[in-house]
């Protein structure tokens, strides 16, 4: 266990000052105590994996939270508890289907539900994409805007839409699946993980990175650090790190990946205008070899009235946080 | 002058009964009132264009809206007025460099201040196909939706998205331009009056619909009724009464029509996941011929979680009325 607990707490007036944050991966399943302005006071956590039922997964979970809920007081001072997990649903507080957790991948969950009975303090969840947009909104450079669009680039691109100030959820609660706009059509489209082809995610997640370095590679004999590799090792890191050292190769993959980015972001423009978009997760550590071509594209697609509107940002949130923080925001809009 | 009466007004307890209506177009401008149930009491018009300043415009609005409103009791009967206009703004009641409009063209025109300063009640203002949806919530198929996109399908190709049940109007007022994302990239997208290429815009018009004729007949010899007739002369209402005659080629332009919208729609349920998608304009009188390959091509496109659950509905609302009734419509939500 891991009790984080080096920051002073935020106390606003009587209201319960503290919400939970449970960032629900694969592998791990990390809890926060966060106060108002954004600070991790506390963090625990568990293999999501050691635990073959549900219910054995929420006993555990609620073991972690003992400690660092003790550590600021008690459960009193906790106002609620926020959710972000694989294909999880606002509406239901659900997990529905997710491929990756074993307790999870044939069925509905109601993990929300579960939670909120064993804490006694209302549980929101909703996917990892939506939660990053809600703590952006929180604690981040969103503060203050209203509508926004949150994309997330990670092993697969994420989406959270923030319109009117309120989470974008749709009729059904899985809105915001921007990974999945279709970039290419016909039969040139790249297979997605969805079983579709052409989706934003199979050329601009991390993995379509590291593939658009294998087909760069073996379209040309253009020397390239990283011709060095083997290819099916390359990783988007290996590209971000060849890019930094000059490699022309390299660096055009971010140039093509920054330019997908941009004509889609222009698309997204004419459905809500926002006020900005903010990129999020590994890709965006490659700073301007990523960012630069996504403004220039997005100025060359965009229709003239959202040209020069939108605000092109990195998130804010620190890395190792940013997940809880997120999902810790939900907290705070139940 | 045209006033209409033979509908018995809806009236509901002691608030003003009644909305104005203004759909303000190239050509006429259509005033009408109209009460809760989306009736349409009386109605007027003047020639959009017989005015040069946009202060003789809106003085002789208000003369034409005289007689209407004092059939109605007079102006304390009115609780407000909508506008619905070409570039128009809804956040600042404004219509900007509005290119068919005299005195609209080269500038921002204040003209809901104007007439609520002459009439004394709110009034608010907003492009046509945002007018439509709010219409279609207040008195059409959308009644109790929350979550839908209007898709407005004549000269142009127009949008209104509702989302938990507020209209989009995203960061500066013209969020909601769906006729202009990008559906065919690179050299082969048709040219598209925006200034760009490959806007949905430029396949399903009506212009879209005829050009599509006209490129079809080109690119081979297959017989067609629309051989008879000059290429440039033909018209979507052509093709469309020549494919309910059973012409092949005027079919296939309808096929490729709905193929080409019900892609785009699988990527706004990316972005939305409505309940329903609603299309409104000339286009949609083509009925199944239509609807029918717009409803195969999404469920082919999109993505597994999105595929059955929107509804493809048609508006309601009757077309000579439906642009007074989306105008009159925003005087209900100010």
């Amino acid at each position: 266990m891991d009790v984080v607990e080096d920051l002073k707490p935020v106390v606003t007036g009587l209201e319960k000052p503290f919400v939970i944050g449970l960032d629900l991966g694969g592998t791990n399943s990390v809890f926060g105590i966060v106060d108002q302005r954004g600070q991790v006071l506390a963090t625990n956590s568990i293999k999501t994996q050691n635990y073959k039922t549900v219910d054995d997964f929420v006993d555990a979970g609620v073991e972690a939270l003992k400690p660092i809920v003790a550590k600021v007081g008690g459960i009193s001072q906790i106002r609620a508890m926020g959710i972000g997990a694989p294909n999880g649903n606002f509406y239901r507080g659900t997990i529905e289907f997710a491929p990756n957790l074993a307790w999870g991948h044939d069925g509905v969950v109601p993990l929300a539900d579960m939670f909120s009975k064993k804490l006694n303090i209302p549980v929101g969840l909703t996917n990892d994409a939506n939660a990053a947009a809600v703590g952006e909104m929180q604690y981040g450079v969103a503060r203050g805007m209203k509508d926004f669009i949150m994309i997330t680039l990670g092993t697969g691109v994420g989406s959270g839409i923030v319109i009117n100030g309120q989470m974008v959820y749709g009729s059904d609660g899985f809105a915001g699946e921007l990974g999945h706009v279709t970039m290419v059509r016909g039969k040139d489209g790249r297979s997605c993980g969805c079983g579709r082809t052409g989706c934003l995610e199979a050329y601009c997640s991390a993995t379509g990175v590291a593939r658009s370095a294998r087909e760069f590679l073996k379209e040309s004999d253009e020397p390239s650090l990283l011709r060095d590799m083997k290819p099916e090792k390359i990783t988007s890191l290996d590209v971000s790190i060849a890019a930094g050292r000059g490699d022309k190769l390299a660096k055009r993959v971010y140039e093509f990946t920054g330019e997908m980015l941009g004509k889609a972001c222009a698309d997204f423009a004419a459905f809500s205008s926002p006020e900005a978009f903010i990129f999020f997760g590994g890709l965006t550590k490659a700073g301007d070899l990523l960012m630069e071509p996504i403004i220039r594209s997005y100025k060359e697609n965009a229709l003239e009235i959202f040209k020069d509107k939108p605000k092109f940002l990195v998130s804010s949130l620190d890395d190792a946080a940013a997940a809880v923080l997120g999902a810790s925001a939900i907290g705070w809009e139940l």
